[in-house]
């Protein structure tokens, strides 16, 4: 440690790094709505898209983030089709921003327009609202940048029929507590990043009785709890706003090197740390490692991309692969290569979860915390689970595999702390 | 091996094993209706009980399994009251017989009576019809011997509300692969015994689309939908219904020495062999070792009880512990145990499941036939995950555990199949 920043000046740098990661522990995230993004998520307005990662301009975005846009345009009735919508995204009347600048967090494209309906996750703890969208599921979706008939029309079902439907059945049921829902999928086999299959069907069980209580028309009832049932997915966003929440609990701590951001845009991976405020460390996203569908391989894939690297962020996904060892033929590896992932996620964080535990460590909790003085001590940076997008736009999910951010990213933090608290290497 | 039987004359105990156990894995029993009991088991008449284990007369049995018998004669209005019906049962005008000897099976007490709704499960590979009742949940249940207002109102709202809406559901969803949805369970940490939430929440989404297209009355849906979701054990009663169809395709294998059946009625805990008919060979039950409710103690338990252990007889349950490292906060013991419960299993076992795997264990099948010589031979008894009956009838369930068959029934089938084969010891 000796040529990195210590506790100089009264700076105690660990016992920040105990205050940020205790304020992501303490975060307690309940859903408590399902309401229209133009209506909830702070300065969204129709001229402005949302997107996934760090900020980027039109001319520099990758092919799924750019097929999500034209989508959101076309579903949003700005354009008729992809031409039109291209023309428009690239007028410069249309701007963009990261979802994490206004309190929310989208998979993959995360692309998020006024009229999609947003998950609401209110912190009970620390108080604060965030926002994710609602899951399409797998194969062609918006959030891989697919936009044909089949996207349009099943977004139109999620944000005009199920949308009104969750929000009602929330509304009967009361808050769901994500944070003890994410625990007992933890114990049932998931690592809540890239694999949810527990935790969407608890999701469903928990909302089941209400929807079929506040439901108006039957088929609409049938249909939401077979998409919402089938979708291994379900709660892959809820949870990651339930993360956001966690995370932002953390970040702004004055002094703490633990990291409070980690996502991706398809061209750029960028990462905050609580200590240093909004700005943005950035480099080239690097292409995932994994498991390809039949007839597509790494030639096909994009740059890695998306929020949900949220979940490391918070202390799960593939920091809690140890709990979800059947997750390794999605995404490639062996059991023991599950285990270790976390094992290894313990060398470069500051704490065990209190709340999600990992019965085959003996309930011992999650890693949660990553701080960047050990990531670039120790030269190992953070595992992800991801899913892989094709690079193109209008086609869709072509794998899932592990990725890691680049270590550049961690060392650029590191130097920009020490300059931000007058260090001396 | 020296004082064991072995192949004289033609016989091949280890080609019977492996014939055995190839037609258990083979078995693919899929959920195909829910129907009155009267109706639908074979022999079963109004005069005629059903119970867990082997066969028992009023005499001998033990509290929770009366009280059982005495709520299922209340249910059919046979007894106004406990008085009335301990009267009749002792009468000799009720009869009682093994469910096990009309293809049912039914966990705890496991009474079964003309008018109660059973699960209908069919082998699509061997054929046949086996059936178990519906899920009554925890706490105070029939099943545990209780038998007040509480469990008749419950009693009759499953058997009069959510049977007929369970029978129209899958009369419209159509069968249900019930292997498929426990090997599904077996990844999501479930041994399909004590720990059965992920596989009783799979049922309650694949069921819930067409529960609701299905229904009447809005509050009945309402109901089922959170009784089905909420009850961590609705998926048991048919999954033992399948583990009683793999069983039963063991069943009747001339030479072998594969266990087919074991059962406790909470006096006596019987086994039977592939290879030596319907003999049911018996000792007294044990108590099991485990964790009890708050306010109880081992004072209060009844010896072992219920048809249950048909699931470590197919090769879950308590051999698929590893699997479900968290049921050891339910059942007592840690991870550790959990992984040696499985490892140990292997050793008195015939064959690896194909169906259901492992993946803590890199995808390893489960340990499944049980042979009677390994038994023996290695001084290892099987493995069972439990609940815990009160010992008195009335009361209900007081915690969950683990037991172990006395080995004296081992011996005395070995010796029983010496006697059949014309084996010399």
């Amino acid at each position: 440690m000796s040529e990195q920043p210590s506790a100089t000046d009264g700076l105690d740098i660990d016992a920040a790094n105990r205050r940020a990661v205790a304020r992501m522990i303490a975060s307690r995230p309940r859903l408590v709505d399902v309401a229209r993004a133009g209506d909830v998520i702070p300065g969204l307005s129709p001229d402005l898209l949302l997107h996934a990662g760090p900020p980027i301009e039109w001319s520099r975005m990758s092919g799924p983030l750019r097929g999500a846009i034209i989508g959101a345009l076309i579903f949003e009735g700005r354009a008729a089709d992809a031409a039109q919508a291209e023309t428009l995204a690239s007028s410069g009347s249309i701007r963009f921003a990261p979802c994490h600048h206004h309190a929310t967090v989208g998979p993959m494209a995360g692309v998020v327009s006024s009229s999609m309906a947003v998950w609401v996750v209110e912190d009970e703890t620390h108080g604060g609202r965030f926002f994710s969208t609602l899951n399409e599921g797998y194969g062609k979706v918006l959030r891989y940048g697919a936009y044909d008939d089949e996207v349009l029309e099943r977004l139109r079902f999620l944000n005009g029929t199920m949308a009104p439907m969750l929000a009602a059945a929330l509304a009967e049921g009361g808050p769901l507590d994500l944070r003890a829902l994410l625990a007992e999928a933890l114990h049932m086999a998931d690592e809540g990043h890239n694999r949810n299959k527990a935790g969407s069907i608890l999701l469903t069980t928990r909302l089941a009785p209400h929807l079929a209580n506040v439901s108006g028309v039957r088929a609409d009832l049938v249909r939401v709890l077979d998409f919402l049932g089938n979708n291994a997915l379900s709660v892959l966003n809820p949870v990651m706003a339930a993360a956001k929440a966690m995370a932002t609990a953390a970040h702004g701590v004055e002094g703490s090197t633990v990291v409070s951001t980690m996502a991706r845009n398809g061209t750029d991976f960028g990462i905050r740390v609580c200590g240093l405020g909004d700005r943005w460390l950035t480099a080239p996203c690097p292409t995932p490692e994994g498991l390809y569908f039949a007839g597509f391989s790494a030639a096909d894939a994009n740059p890695d991309i998306g929020d949900s690297t949220i979940t490391e962020t918070a202390g799960f996904g593939a920091f809690a692969m140890a709990a979800a060892p059947a997750i390794v033929r999605f995404i490639s590896g062996t059991t023991r290569d599950a285990v270790a992932a976390t094992l290894e996620m313990y060398e470069i964080t500051v704490a065990e979860h209190e709340h999600f535990t990992i019965p085959a460590l003996d309930f011992r909790g999650t890693p949660v915390g990553i701080d960047i003085r050990r990531v670039v001590e120790l030269g190992i940076t953070p595992r992800v689970n991801t899913g892989i997008a094709h690079r193109n736009a209008g086609i869709g999910q072509i794998g899932a595999g592990l990725v890691r951010p680049p270590m550049t990213l961690f060392e650029q933090a590191l130097e920009a702390f020490a300059e931000r608290y007058g260090l001396v290497p």
